[in-house]
């Protein structure tokens, strides 16, 4: 998916996320560069939704054509690449947030850590601003 | 899909979301719902993306069984349904604005209004108040 998106279905700016992310598995991915600390494509892999290998690659590359990620050589590694969020990704995070504090909220199940819960309700731009400064840069 | 979510792949409060509208269509729904006051399945098909009426009909069943929305007769023409979100669908509303001010951030084509860059930047959470103030009950 091209950077300009020819494709683009309207001018609106949340069709415009959802043209690039709106599926089940992207932001998924997100979260786990964004709220993890993942970079490799073993990392992503391991994650509890088990994501299938051939959806991760073709997510990973969706997600490097149109900004939202770079892939770089590991120096430690050849054979491996790591993944980072450039600034349009990282830009995600107050979504990711909000998502989360949505589902902690209404899955009565949800594993949502309470500190979490707890941290955005007393000081939301706080937390986005201590999640901000613990993504690897 | 069951509002108790048999099938939901872990206790990740953004992979519930996703699990819910992880698609491309079901979050402009809500955006029309809880942004433009519609309420009307014709009022959803003629919005500029275009959406297709068979997805638009799965997607407002699948919003219906998850509690994100209800559906009623319009008693003013009983052949039609009016459609409203319920408090859990009305709570994605920062969802929406945070995607909408990403979007409108990193699209250079965007129609996103100034103003609402504008509010989102000067006091976000007034905005957000007065977007639910508006949202028809």
């Amino acid at each position: 998916m091209p950077a300009n998106q020819p494709n683009s279905r309207s001018d609106c700016p949340i069709s415009f996320g959802l043209d690039l992310f709106g599926d089940k598995w992207t932001l998924l991915i997100l979260r786990d560069l964004l709220l993890r600390g993942k970079s490799k494509f073993g990392e992503f892999l391991g994650s509890e939704e088990r994501i299938a290998s051939n959806i991760l690659a073709d997510r990973l590359a969706r997600l490097e054509s149109s900004g939202l990620i770079t892939k770089a050589e590991d120096e430690s590694d050849r054979r491996q690449s790591l993944y980072r969020a450039t600034k349009k990704g990282t830009d995600l995070l107050p979504v990711l947030v909000e998502l989360a504090y949505w589902g902690a909220s209404h899955d009565p199940k949800t594993g949502a850590p309470k500190e979490f819960v707890k941290a955005y309700r007393l000081d939301r731009s706080g937390l986005l601003k201590r999640l901000k400064n613990e993504i690897k840069a």
